[in-house]
């Protein structure tokens, strides 16, 4: 049989268990130039939130009943493209089930032999290209420039500290945990970090951390975090706009203070991606992000849920910020 | 005796005629290098409200009991620099009063066979290296994409709305009167333009007025009008934030819809500038600008108030919106 997580209802708020629902169907035959993959490993991530959202943005909202949608790595049983084969190990888009029957065309064959093959969906995936891109194309951070990064400890956070690291940039990560905050500091080798979550006055620590006032902003969360460390840049600074992860689940949109004033004072740039827009250039962003892992350098944590049955609980502790580095979901054994 | 102008009260909200002191002194005698200029017109400008604040900004605020600051043309009556003589016209940055001794190099000497030497103040100033740069340099206009322009009739909104014009988009104007509105439509050619104090509702306005949706936004006054504008942008927009006139009296910063969400859906860039960051270039824009002026394409409203005395009711004038073009005070005559 083929489980399947499929969107039960649309959620207000934090989404539920009860959102979600377990279905089962028949395992898919694949057509003319289709491949069956089994899945391996699933991928949760908080851009998920916006899909379960029956609201215009820049990629349609999964509808009521049907599966929810998320990037995997699986196992080819069967294959008609001819440039695939049983057996090999796949990346693709084939969401929350067992089983899928995309097109070989939509599919990346992984080399187990490189690196784990859960890094296609994190450091050596889109999450570490909207790390590369995100902060390197939009911020061009330079030697000795101070760079924040928000949800420092994510997925996508943790590549960006390093990266800036990398750079020769001071490194300041924002983080929820204080266990994530010494992550940072003692694994990733930050120059500082704090918990927001038992700090009271964020500007004033972004402030103590920042001696020399922000240059770059790395901005995964928005909300207070964000106006803290806007208040706190320094003229010709660069924000990256990456996630947003404390409004998704608003029941109403959230005020802030106005920032546009900011802007003028320190001739600041604001700047929202997606990481798609980048596709012509993902080869570059691989060739880079794997040499830098090949040399032991970017370094990756990862957080994983057993059984897709618990893919929404998963998705639900991303969203409260549970995760280390990446959270994934084990679907079945290789 | 030299009339001067002094700040004599930070003003809480809007400037009160009260907040400013006529004193006289004596004319004052140039030094080694410097000139002595009667004014003949003075600039006032939105930046000055951030200047009469004890806060901290690009440039350090008026003292109490200072001159206020202020771009002028005037006449040269007297020089220790070889490079003028009496009778040279000169813009400078000279201040609210009737003379000054400034340094010869920081006066750029005026052909008043080329162009009206109150264009100096506007048009051909700084006023059109800022529509210039910040509409070019930051928004890179496309033919036939969408420009919107608040602060549309005033000296940088007038101009914006005409390079664009030039550019071959399609422009929409924002303005506070009906005169305003029809100045941009039928002497400036704008496309479309709206009266914001007769409109209750500006989203549905911006909408109706740019079918396509609003790719390029030059703001010059923030607030409900530019949230508005960012609700109607397209993928890849990019917003120049000039100005924010409706936060300058504002006794507390206000607040608004949080944006940065709306700039990942979009993929849009918001950002802030001085114009004094463009001195490298202001010779290529003023070179543009002078030859747009010469062909008759580039025209400009000018608002003049007569007096020296009257500068503070001028200047509070033009923070209420009731210039057209370009508030000058006309200070001596030639």
């Amino acid at each position: 049989m083929n489980r399947q997580i499929t969107l039960a209802a649309r959620p207000t708020g934090l989404p539920k268990e009860s959102d979600f629902r377990l279905v089962e169907s028949a395992i898919p035959i694949p057509g003319p130039g289709e491949v069956l993959v089994r899945t391996l490993y699933l991928s949760v991530d908080p851009y998920m939130r916006g899909r379960m959202n029956d609201a215009k943005s820049y990629a349609a909202p999964v509808a009521i009943g049907e599966v929810m949608v998320g990037g995997t790595v699986g196992r080819v049983e069967q294959s008609n493209d001819p440039n695939f084969r049983a057996g090999d190990i796949v990346a693709g888009n084939t969401g929350w089930q067992d089983y899928a029957t995309p097109k070989g065309k939509d599919l990346r064959r992984l080399d187990p032999s490189l690196a784990p093959v859960t890094t296609a969906l994190g450091v050596l995936g889109h999450i570490g290209l909207t790390a590369y891109f995100g902060l390197i194309d939009i911020c061009h951070p330079q030697a000795g420039e101070t760079v924040v990064v928000s949800g420092g400890a994510g997925a996508v956070g943790s590549a960006v500290g390093q990266i800036a690291k990398f750079l020769g940039c001071r490194v300041v990560g924002i983080a929820g945990t204080d266990a994530k905050v010494e992550y940072l500091v003692s694994e990733l080798g930050l120059d500082a970090a704090f918990n927001y979550k038992t700090t009271a006055d964020y500007g004033a620590k972004v402030k103590e951390l920042c001696p020399n006032g922000v240059d770059v902003y790395f901005d995964n969360v928005g909300g207070p975090i964000t106006d803290a460390v806007l208040f706190n840049i320094n003229v010709h600074a660069r924000v990256s706009v990456c996630g947003q992860i404390s409004q998704y689940n608003a029941e109403k949109p959230e005020t802030g203070p106005r920032l546009l004033g900011l802007l003028i004072v320190y001739r600041a740039k604001l700047e929202g991606f997606l990481i798609t827009d980048y596709a012509p250039r993902f080869a570059e962003g691989l060739r880079q992000l794997g040499a830098w892992f090949g040399q032991g350098k970017l370094k990756h944590a990862e957080t994983i849920e057993e059984g897709l049955e618990n893919a929404p609980r998963a998705f639900i502790g991303m969203l409260l910020g549970k995760n280390l580095g990446k959270q994934l979901v084990k679907v079945s054994a290789l």
